[in-house]
């Protein structure tokens, strides 16, 4: 029998109109033809309430209570959408993370799924059963409960779709799909009909991401075809699938901007092994996550190291950088911020030429200057003035005729 | 080593400032020498909002799905509460009615405890550590999660302290402890020291129970010391313990008033074996809970029953005495609505006498009028006009040499 895995996100099950419209779409699946299984996230806002009472009680609450706190929201979620489902009629279970059997490791609040056990789904999909799962949650070896990370319901909905062999895993959210670009942006913004599991990844890492990278990561390991689609209407949305020929047709699939970043320059480096990776130790001890690595290496021997973190951690990361510096004996730490990223993303750019030049061309003709350039297979980011981010999106966006 | 069960309601887990002073109390118990096992309910007010939230998607929801709804409102509590001791610098772990192996049966809503497996419990005691409990939760043999009954969490409590062998169960409340009668009525009331578990039962039975009746069960039924205090003074409470001599010399432990009643009379019934069988399963057919029950029989062998209900089922009541007056073809059922009940309980009386003639002469000075009498071996109750209730229930207590 064929099977289907909607999953609905905060916003989608945020009241008992919005529950109602979700519960309508899983029985119409059903109707359909398909066994069918919903994960649910908490209704929206449900999370962060619930962190809020947390921080009044401690600042620093223990993970694995944090875990005990924060997947309640995920079960009020399923048993209300199985009161919804039986309100209209059919019928359905709701299962907590640990009900279904989804293993994970022990590590509170970013848990690794390990292993999920199909069986009880199974059994209740063979009862006629319209099958609700919690999101975001599991259990490890022992019977602890613990959470994938925030976000991750995405996750869990697409792995329980590769273990159940289901035909493809719905999302349900409150945008219509993926966009070439911020449509609160550059008005003329498209949606995108496919797109590729890398894709969309470099999206998610830009800061565009509709969707977890973990879950996509996920989609792209067991080939789960993923259509991300609004809750609200009945418009197809995007898919995201494993890369095909005519992708590459497409040579850009899509622009972003990324704002609210600091670029750091440490110059004068010793050109020695070893020293990239004594810089980058030290600023991972101190938590700071980096974005883009830049490495030159100039006249004298002497490598320049610059690299982008997120302002938040600026603070943290100049302090990292003064002691890298008095390490190395080098004079000076330099520090750009804001500064904004402007990205475009295509797989098509792997067979075709002159598609950096395209961009390049784009941001001079608009005046725009580059701060530092970085590239990836798929994937070409340029260092940008923030008072000058969005016009550069635009200018990009329909340089590669990505405007509607 | 010696252990301790504290069980914290709804208003005494209400905030977070609430929940550091309980976290405090159990911190003081573990300085003490105490091995501590908390339970707690859902915060005031949240396991009403979740019901208004079922209500809002399905007037009717399946039991099971209530469970898996309401089970969340302690789930947040015991997280909260060990996140609080924690805060203040000690060990605690919370646990759910399924972490501590509370077994029960699959009646959802209102399941029963079947067994409790403490070894989890012993092992984070051996650890150090005070361990938080859900009240109100337990999960089938199955997996299933179940709930047993609203204010249950006392039963939780008194069913742990019996299980592991507590020194006593505490049970933290809004209230000082119980008293000879409602406070807010007659001024004069005062605190009881020590009450039996009978004469618990009864005020429970009555409307006047700080505690739920299945707990006090329990506890007589295993001779758990129960000690019923204010969450938010250090003043001693009121101790439920086993009857011993001494209670006998308090002839009446305490005067209490229920209002809100309807009084059914029905005459001239046939004055035959299975009768009164068959009127009440009709009334428990219709799902309307009987209060108190009394049946005389007149000079024509014709019996005549009268029985009290809450008003609140007085619509249905009515139609099912209908029913009865048609099937035993008798004229007329008489119905007076609203009557108040005001009852005297103490296990003095069963070695006393002259009680009842102390009551009947209290309501006649009074004035006040007596519709039916009812009696138990440590109770009597008196149906009278509401008007005429929180009259009757002072010039009783004053008359018992209650009044402070």
């Amino acid at each position: 029998m064929k099977l289907l895995v909607q999953k609905f996100g905060g916003t989608s099950v945020a009241n008992a109109e919005r529950i109602h419209r979700a519960a309508r779409r899983a029985i119409k699946a059903k109707n359909d033809g398909y066994s069918v299984v919903v994960v649910v996230s908490a209704m929206g806002g449900a999370t962060d309430d619930l962190l809020d009472l947390a921080g009044q009680i401690n600042s620093n609450p223990p993970r694995r209570e944090l875990d005990m706190l924060l997947t309640t929201g995920e079960q009020v979620s399923i048993a209300l959408m199985a009161m919804a489902i039986s309100a209209a009629g059919h019928e359905a279970i709701s299962l907590t993370g640990g009900q279904i059997g989804l293993i994970t490791d022990a590590v509170h609040t970013k848990a690794r799924i390990q292993k999920i056990d199909a069986e009880r789904i199974r059994k209740e999909h063979a009862a006629g059963k319209i099958v609700i799962v919690a999101g975001f949650q599991g259990i490890d070896e022992t019977g602890e409960i613990t959470t994938l990370g925030r976000g991750a319901s995405d996750t869990t909905a697409v792995a329980l779709a590769a273990v159940l062999g289901a035909e493809r895993c719905e999302i349900y959210t409150d945008v219509d799909g993926v966009y070439t670009t911020d449509p609160r942006i550059v008005h003329a913004a498209r949606k995108i009909d496919r797109i590729s599991y890398d894709e969309m990844l470099e999206f998610a890492s830009l800061g565009a991401g509709v969707m977890h990278s973990r879950a996509i990561e996920f989609g792209k390991k067991y080939n789960v075809d993923i259509h991300v689609r609004s809750s609200l209407t009945d418009t197809e949305g995007t898919l995201i699938t494993k890369e095909v020929k005519q992708m590459e047709n497409i040579v850009v699939s899509g622009v972003t901007l990324k704002t609210d970043m600091a670029q750091f320059l440490l110059q004068d480096l010793p050109d020695d092994p070893g020293v990239a990776a004594g810089v980058f130790a030290s600023v991972a001890e101190a938590k700071v996550a980096v974005d883009d690595i830049i490495q030159t290496v100039g006249d004298s021997a002497k490598a320049s190291i610059s690299f982008t973190v997120e302002k938040n951690d600026l603070a943290e990361c100049r302090l990292v950088c003064d002691k890298i510096a008095k390490q190395y004996n080098i004079k000076s730490v330099e520090c750009v911020s804001p500064v904004s990223k402007v990205s475009i993303v295509g797989v098509g750019m792997k067979s075709h030429t002159g598609v950096a030049l395209t961009m390049f061309k784009a941001l001079a003709n608009a005046k725009v200057n580059i701060n530092a350039i970085t590239t990836s297979e798929i994937k070409i980011s340029c260092l940008v003035n923030p008072e000058q981010g969005e016009q550069a999106l635009k200018a990009i966006h329909s340089a590669f005729e990505l405007d509607d």
